[in-house]
């Protein structure tokens, strides 16, 4: 298993983790199998979405945060119940297929580090298991 | 790795590939292990949901459309960015138990592709590892 | 695969299941490697989120309660489409990495079985694959 760091710098932000796991992958030394990339926090997830326009990604969040708004009548006292809620809608585990040693994504695939509730130091855990 | 083609027909539908998962893991030789279903597009996703009244996909693509509308204040130019949110809050990954050689599923559950941006020609990769 | 049982109490609710999933764990004798958990309805879900202070878990039901309410316009006759809609949402399918023979969580991680259509007798599917 290996562990990337990520600095956020804002409260909410998507940072791109495709080429850091294709990485790990192309060190591993399989060449068929599965890659599993995990998030080891509650106010963060990983998604796969558009690698283009990076307007893509502002329409996720804005979105996110027009209907999950940061403050509203949570119980919670710490201030980021949305970041909570925003975790488990887009999760915090996902799986990629490895083959001829390398990463399969679709053309226009990439993979996305998603803060809710930064900045903060953040760690991103991503293993490899051969057939 | 296998993939599937599919051609959709709407703008947004559910396609069930629960047959065509089961026939990859039958012609895998795994007798215990897992099946990864990969959606590699941006605008699509894959849901595990009811398999016997066709009423509840039609439900949650008609909850997807009300809450997350085509047209809005959206940045990216493209006029799909309701399909890129959908596609990240559904997932475009998910794992299934392999077990004696078949997939596992609960008995209402059957495997959906989701179109949010179509009719297109769509691929669904679909691969197997044995324990 | 090892099934675990749950009965739940209510019509909505979240479990605690992280100690059960740890338990098939160490009992695998597998040192590094996958763990997945796959919950075999189409009413329920699983995620991961805060193990410390209960409100999260509350906020996160009061939120899908409140934008997926029980009635609504919706075809389905059963009154439980927004319990189909929550468990697509929010998944029934996760993997968690193994390492030293232990599932491996960020501190502040647990992992919840997810009642959207309660009281009932509900079943959690476990599975590890070993590297």
């Amino acid at each position: 298993m290996k562990e990337l760091r990520i600095s956020t710098d804002k409260r909410a932000g998507f940072t791109d983790i495709t080429a850091e796991i294709r990485s790990v992958v192309g060190n591993s030394g399989v060449k068929d199998g599965l890659c599993i990339v995990f998030i080891p926090h509650t106010t963060a997830a990983v998604t796969i979405n558009e690698n283009a326009d990076p307007d893509v990604q502002e329409d996720i969040l804005d979105f996110l945060n027009d209907r999950i708004p940061e403050r509203g009548s949570y119980r919670h006292a710490e201030g980021n119940s949305d970041a909570h809620i925003k975790s488990s809608l887009l999760g915090t585990s996902l799986n990629v297929i490895i083959k001829d040693a390398s990463l399969v994504l679709g053309t226009w695939q990439g993979i996305y580090f998603c803060e809710f509730d930064g900045p903060r130091e953040r760690k991103v855990w991503i293993d490899v298991i051969g057939k």
